[in-house]
């Protein structure tokens, strides 16, 4: 199974592809990160984001897209662009059939190193020594986003969302069933 | 000048078109809701409004799609779906070459009642009235859309983000630039 993750965000936007075998092993198969010039009008970084990304999802092929939930309560300031990007990898995977999985930071985190709570050093060199990579994946989204697909990879299909729920999205889908009543 | 004024949502999306002449004076044109079933997947929800705002856009042709800025202090529980549906908009915008505007509420109230903090039904009162409608549009998403459409009437092209920005729109480029930095 091929799994694409992917850290979402306007200004870098990082991709990382691994392949899992049967007994749940993630080989690395590339990383990349997406940028958008932080000068363009919001529609245009939009845009050139989507492009890339739907470039580099075709390219790869995956059978899952991994995307990082985003929560509001972090980052106000750059959380809506952040949101805009993870909603544009859902549309991504939606018109073309294939799969999504959520997974939290700290579900991330906890995946690769244990530790909810790990820093960004403590993911990447996770992340380089899981995935026998020769050097850390630069820049910190590349790791993030190799981080996601190795957690997915990890936890597996429970975290589809077409399928069956965890407990994140059954709590998500629960607070926009209670905003609408 | 025709303007589509989108009012973002994801379980209900307010579409307004109006068409404004050289005196300012915005005429009704169009107004629908865009909907996606709550108990879809995200990724599914996304698709099926993208698909429906995508059939507007093309059915009603706008010379500029006005949108809500969203904000992430409000709401914190839907405002994620509500910033995705934004970044959609967006991107539709910019895959068609059409001008973009953003709104904050606030200036749309004032626009259309003379007061930022007006009530929906004040809203809904006003944009019947400036629009000479038969009945209120319902439900508050339409009136919203389409109150944000007659706002950008008035304002004019100084908020079109692709020309020049207001202040509005500094402030949100700057942050994203302190941001990075």
């Amino acid at each position: 199974m091929r799994i694409l993750g992917v850290d979402p965000g306007l200004t870098r936007c990082g991709v990382g592809v691994v392949d899992v075998d049967t007994r749940r092993t993630a080989e690395f198969v590339a990383v990349s990160v997406v940028r958008s010039a932080i000068d363009l009008p919001l529609e245009a970084r939009l845009l050139t984001v989507r492009n890339q990304l739907a470039e580099l999802i075709d390219e790869w092929n995956p059978d899952v897209i991994a995307v990082e939930r985003v929560f509001a309560q972090h980052n106000v300031r750059s959380v809506m662009g952040t949101a805009q990007v993870a909603g544009i990898v859902l549309l991504l995977a939606a018109e073309r059939g294939i799969s999504v999985a959520m997974h939290t930071p700290s579900e991330v985190k906890a995946a690769v190193t244990g530790y909810g709570k790990a820093d960004k050093a403590q993911v990447t060199l996770m992340v380089t020594k899981l995935l026998k990579l020769d050097a850390p994946p630069k820049p910190a989204d590349a790791a993030d986003a190799l981080a996601l697909a190795v957690c997915h990879a990890w936890r597996g299909s429970a975290a589809v969302t077409s399928t069956v729920e965890t407990p994140a999205q059954r709590a998500w889908r629960e607070a926009e069933r209670a905003r609408r009543s």
